[in-house]
């Protein structure tokens, strides 16, 4: 047995809660390694010397490259449970795995058991209800539109004397092409009919760039987008439809006309905001590269300080200000792993107590398990999605095989449910256009697709993508709009999102990979909750496949099939 | 190589911050399965299209049974750490490690490297400085002293009529041995000869039993052991002397005669309190358990609800009011595993914002990792390493190796800095004597006391084990503190608590094994800080061992020496 690739955490990934009374438990182990995994589970404080423990046969839900995932669900009156493993290899070696240790009795102390110590409602991982079934639609505001299938395409310049003296100067705010707010509630139409029931809308403050990242005033719509008015107008006009909106809230950094900085920039030292922004140094420098911390070192985007508890509440402020005044329905958070984990904590609760049903994203690219524990964010944006399928219906530089363990491996990375609640998508408003890296092949993009609607977790469509918009490069793929562009490729997505919508094994299953043919490029998996499952075979090849998985199925090129 | 075993997860025990600008990397690894392991770091933002990427070398920092540990230490002024690894096994395998997987050549783009997305000092562990050096010492207050070098051993009765309207009933407070608040200032002297400078009381609140972990009031002193002003006088004469006083908070649960259970008992399901409980039916039943949650099974001790915000205000106001009112210095929470983990956030904000250098220590007897990531506990009660000196010293079940080994994986499963806060100690008021496991041979307790004295955590006393008391039933190792007695058990803990105290390798430097002999049971290890050096040599055996550490060095039976 390969021991030291053996391992079981209790809380987080490997141990988590999905119900009051009912508790998961992952066992992570060398790939082939075990044969037969039981858990056996006891009460804590038993009355009795000896524990009485239940056995719990574990399933193998998955194998990556390197490790198989042993999974049980316990369901049971215990408040306070023990628990150990017996495994077994397939050579007949028998041992029992515990906080202890390994060891060929299981005569040990209770106390050296495994221990979930309570069951706490408190510390289950839980998503707002209205999450589970959702499909996003991201808008990027400059680039979307500014009437009913349109967009002006016409660059705006709105200056603005902001600040009490006269030595507070003139701001700028500037759009590139003129998509708006009026723009997106003229086009709900379009949106419901795509099949999207949430909206997440790239930043729309006060700010001086057209992408708006350079936040001026966190309390007000940009002039070039519209108005308070305007936006309160889309999030009614929105929810009359069945369709939540999710704001940007940028609060790694502000612009540098936030009122703060400015403060700062005309008292220096004397300033009472000095300490909203992360290391200042005086005089202040920005050339070649500013002197205090920034976004990368972008020198417009000084650092705020959100350790400051005053900065906190700031931004706590703007963050129950928007749901309370326009009714909004979540946040997305930019730069999110470069703010203290503390931030998250305070914001998710300023917003959890306006509307408890509100929902927390973070943009963190990488592995975010210790964002992800029920405390700080319900979801993050994975970038790991389009990098697998980037590299699998894209560039086909990985094989089925490859395919199947690089996604259990991102499934398996969290709590499920907390994979069921990731942001999947295949581009965004930060990376090259999906179809691109397709070289234009609209049927590798509509697999790609497919899988994402078929997958665990909330699968995002970023405007355009469904235009089979293309771009590599940042001007390329946030350019606007392709409103009078006739491509097969949204009737696709139309039919992809309502495939999506009209199954809730496809939203909230589990994930069993069923079939996988390295040469054919064929792959299948099912998508189980309750009594409904749902087999999907891909194809993702030149050939015509004929395969067999309890009846046969005919598999033409490049094609999904789905099996009930 | 054995790729499964390998493991690196950014944040928490793998990589984790000691300064603003210094990170520490860890990579866990099959043991004896790499020969050479580097770390290369670059800016994660680097404004070239390649990152530059600096080589650390990394040291094999310990062994436990399964596992090698490679640490490097990286101190850069980049705030924002993108890396990966290098690693190298016997036969001249060379691979790379990223978050992307196992690479035989680094060509992946940065966003595939392990990230320490931003080194924010809010995330950073830090412990108040006076806990650096800390020994403890832990009365059992109730068993301890009624007078300078004396104790009553005389029980108390003392009723008194809570609440505002007659049908509220009498409280009778117990106590069984005489010990209170004005024996331990009276024997402040013995205790600072002993050689402690913090001084851990188990509860004083007043409660009906004689361990009042059954709290009425946790806004007054038992009136068994005393008052208010007896206690502010303790606190102050400690003080004048140096030693801190760190108090138990038991807010899991109360007991039955606390206001707001009274109130629900009174009330039923009309008491404004039903909330303040965890899972109250009605009608309330005790018998045969208690229909309710409690503390095990007991149904004196119903169970708090601490995610009820208005419990959490309450516990905070506790541990707000004696640190403002009469200045202690830190807090013991009983039973912290089965309390929310929210809470304890809470907790450790309200009692730092009273004093920034409160300590917050919480009962947990299993790997607490997830309550150790620096926004809840600064410490745990460390019952695995009594198991560990158990099993070597008293029972002499494991040989030197596997001594050393479990050490090493107790010292590894929390950052540096939190495994050196860990509460140490050989027994405490919930398990017996660790005399008793010795059989009394005082010199196995000389030898784990030393043990104790010379690793990494916070050594703790158990009031009378410095007295060779003995006892393996509650009971027992809760007998009266035998002031009388003449021991030299209390000359080497004198002797053992002056050396800790005189050395801050000991108290803060690092762990290394240096030798072992399994024949002899001869072991040994250095602990370095800064340019102090001490290497620590046990032999644990009946024989005497001449071992050459670059001096020759004559260990007599069960005897520890110290090289400078």
């Amino acid at each position: 047995m390969n021991l030291p690739a053996i391992s079981h955490v209790p809380f987080g990934k490997d141990a988590y809660m999905i119900k009051e009374d009912t508790l998961v438990v992952v066992l992570k182990a060398a790939k082939g390694d075990l044969k037969k995994v039981s858990l056996f589970f006891g009460d804590r404080v038993d009355i009795h010397k000896e524990v009485q423990v239940n056995e719990v046969p574990m399933e193998l839900t998955g194998s990556d490259e390197l490790y198989d995932y042993f999974e049980c669900v316990v369901k049971s009156q215990l408040t306070r449970i023990c628990y150990y493993f017996q495994i077994e290899d397939f050579f007949g070696v028998n041992l029992f795995y515990s906080e202890y240790g390994f060891t060929e009795q299981m005569n040990r102390q209770r106390i050296e058991y495994f221990q979930y110590p309570y069951l706490r409602r408190e510390d289950m991982i839980e998503m707002p209800e209205w999450t589970k079934d959702m499909v996003m639609y991201q808008i990027f505001p400059d680039s979307f539109a500014s009437e009913k299938g349109g967009i002006s395409g016409q660059s705006k310049r709105i200056k603005e004397r902001i600040g009490a003296d006269e030595t507070d100067g003139l701001v700028e705010y500037r759009s590139n092409l003129g998509g708006n707010i009026k723009g997106i509630v003229e086009n709900l139409d379009y949106i419901e009919d795509l099949g999207a029931n949430c909206i997440y809308i790239n930043p729309i403050f006060k700010a001086n760039s057209y992408h708006k990242y350079d936040t001026v005033d966190y309390m007000d719509i940009d002039p070039c987008f519209g108005t308070i008015d305007d936006f309160k107008t889309l999030v009614k006009a929105a929810h009359k439809r069945g369709i939540k909106i999710i704001l940007d809230g940028v609060f790694n950094h502000c612009g540098p006309d936030f009122f703060a900085f400015k403060d700062v920039l005309k008292k220096g030292k004397e300033s009472k905001y000095v300490d909203w922004f992360y290391k200042l140094r005086f005089p202040i420098e920005t050339k070649p590269y500013p002197n205090y911390e920034a976004f990368a070192y972008v020198a417009s985007m000084p650092k705020l300080n959100t350790g400051n508890p005053e900065v906190l509440e700031y931004c706590c402020n703007v963050g129950r200000f928007w749901i309370r005044e326009c009714g909004i329905d979540g946040w997305r958070m930019d730069v999110a792993n470069e703010i203290n984990h503390e931030f998250f904590r305070e914001f998710k609760k300023a917003i959890r107590a306006e509307n408890p049903d509100s929902f927390l994203i973070g943009e963190i690219w990488e592995n975010s398990e210790n964002w992800l524990l029920g405390d700080q964010f319900d979801s993050t944006m994975n970038y790991t999605f389009i990098s697998v399928c980037k590299e699998f219906f894209a560039e086909e530089s990985i094989n089925v095989q490859q395919f199947d363990e690089k996604i259990q491996k991102m499934i398996h990375r969290y709590p499920y449910p907390v994979s069921l609640a990731q942001m999947n998508f295949l581009d965004t408003h930060d990376v090259g256009r999906f179809l691109s890296f397709c070289h234009g092949d609209e049927r590798k993009l509509e697999l790609a697709l497919a899988f994402m609607m078929c997958a665990p977790g909330i699968p995002s469509i970023f405007y355009g993508d469904e235009k089979a918009m293309e771009g590599l490069e940042e001007w390329e793929y946030r350019r606007p709009m392709e409103w009078d562009r006739k491509t097969s490729v949204f009737d696709f997505y139309k039919k992809w999102t309502h495939i999506r919508k009209g199954s809730k094994a496809l939203s909230r299953g589990n994930y069993r990979t069923e079939y996988i043919d390295n040469e054919n490029r064929v792959y299948a998996f099912s998508r189980q909750y309750e009594d409904e499952k749902k087999t999907v075979i891909f194809n993702a090849s030149e050939k015509q496949v004929c395969l067999n998985l309890g009846e046969n199925v005919n598999c033409a090129p490049w094609s999904v099939a789905i099996l009930e």
